[in-house]
């Protein structure tokens, strides 16, 4: 335990880890010492560049309220929550597939009857969306609880808006007896993810562009099913090819199709994965880390 | 870029850094990214334990003020820092080894002559500390400055209560004409790390304890020579074998011998080692990641 040098340190910090009494914790964290000290070592990180990387972990954490969650976006952006999902929903042929959940999300959303205005005031061309929540084998899925959200025309989420005082573009519905939804908003637009913090700096030192296609947030969930947490993104988006978050998939793009009294049609069904027995894995997740207050 | 997997996903990230101007920022992105996934891939990351893995910084980040910083001690604790210091201080024999800078430095520490007080009204038995700043060589370095800050015998630095409104146990110095300085203070004690954070959360998840052996930091600087971050550890601290942010070297070990007039005496050269050519990777550091405010 005294004089460790490069080589050794390493198998120095994971034996400290080893009383650790939940061992997935333990895996956890010997795997993440693991390949943080080989980064170290692979760039032969100078001392100046590791301050560099506290300052800049210590502004992205500062950065966060209750309605901006930078660490998302850098995780978001650096691929590791498009990883995490395609880790974890590795679902059958004609399921609806998984992408990210992004910063945007929040508790308490309103609750819509089917045919209601989720938009509720923001801004944007009108558009109808509807669908029928399905298993598998086709049959409809009664009673599925849909959560969407969605920024407005002008890119933005209700809650990035300080002056709004209620929820737009975000709601709760649920599938009627035969699971079918529908409900009215606005059509999503591309926009670029909040580029006035550390993930900004980031994506200017690396001359990336903060755009996503235009998308509509989904999170679907029934009794039996694997929860879905997914966007239907619009055919012809001109970042379909770069997401800014790694976030699109071919299976999930979405025709909104203006009518003839120019609203905009997008009909788009949801097909939802039984639940999966659960692995010892996924049942020993750490818990003794606490969560943010 | 539409239908990334598990395996395609990092590569992709990747190649999004193509036009980054500065080679040493795209090589430090491109292994963080890799690192980063393959870590995630090695331990099959469920979604539950990435979500409490951005709490966990996003509660670091926020735990973080002018007078604590959270990231340091998690990047003490898990042992990069330590390799950071191994990575960038491979000195010569004879030159007096560097160890971690730690969370505990503030700018615009009071300045004292020779003999001065550093303690400055610290709690704790009083010491002296004498020593002379050499090169490789023995020769003396006039004028080398000193600057040194240690805990209390309570094991807490003055930026660690609230109700101090001047510096304690910390101060510079100049070495005299024949490189010699001597000043006096407290008798460091082993203390534990702040563990009210989100570090403390770790290291009790692990069974991991907190302390660090007693010691006392120095850094050193002097025109032609690297600049020294290092510290004296007292002979025959319990947790020389264990502290919390793996620093212990040997060759830094000081004995604070008690004095008939029951006080104690440290004897302690510093041996610098000449400035380095500077190489064209610590050169070309990263700039454009701003700093925290
Ligand atoms: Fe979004
Ligand atoms: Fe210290």
């Amino acid at each position: 335990m005294r004089n460790l040098n490069q080589h050794t340190i390493t198998d120095a910090v994971i034996d400290r880890f080893a009383d650790t009494p939940d061992p997935r914790l333990k895996q956890i964290l010997t795997s993440l010492v693991r390949h943080l000290h080989d980064f170290a070592r692979e760039v032969e990180l100078t001392e100046a560049e590791w301050m560099k990387g506290i300052e800049f972990l210590t502004a992205t954490g500062q950065k966060c309220d209750a309605t901006r969650q930078e660490f998302i976006l850098l995780s978001d952006t650096l691929g590791l929550s498009m990883l995490t999902v395609a880790l974890n929903h590795d679902k059958p042929a004609g399921a609806t597939e998984a992408t990210v959940f992004g910063p945007f999300h929040v508790e308490g959303a309103p609750h819509y009857e089917n045919g209601g205005d989720v938009g509720n005031g923001a801004s944007g061309e009108p558009c109808m969306v509807r669908g029928t929540v399905r298993s598998l084998d086709g049959t409809p899925i009664p009673g599925a609880r849909l959560e969407v959200w969605q920024a407005d025309s002008e890119g933005f989420y209700d809650v990035q808006r300080d002056a709004l005082d209620h929820a737009q573009g975000r709601g709760v519905l649920e599938a009627d007896a035969q699971g079918r939804f529908h409900f009215r908003s606005v059509l999503p637009v591309a926009y670029p993810i909040p580029d006035d913090g550390t993930v900004g700096e980031m994506l200017r030192a690396t001359r990336r562009h903060p755009w996503r296609p235009a998308h509509l947030h989904f999170m679907v969930t029934a009794l039996g099913f694997e929860t879905l947490v997914t966007h239907i993104f619009r055919k012809g988006d001109a970042y379909l090819d770069s997401d800014a978050v790694f976030g699109v998939r071919e299976s999930l793009l979405g025709d909104w199709r203006l009518q003839a009294d120019g609203t905009y049609l997008l009909d788009f069904d949801l097909v939802l994965n039984p639940t999966r027995v659960t692995t010892a894995r996924a049942a020993s997740a750490p818990r003794e880390l606490s969560q943010v207050a």
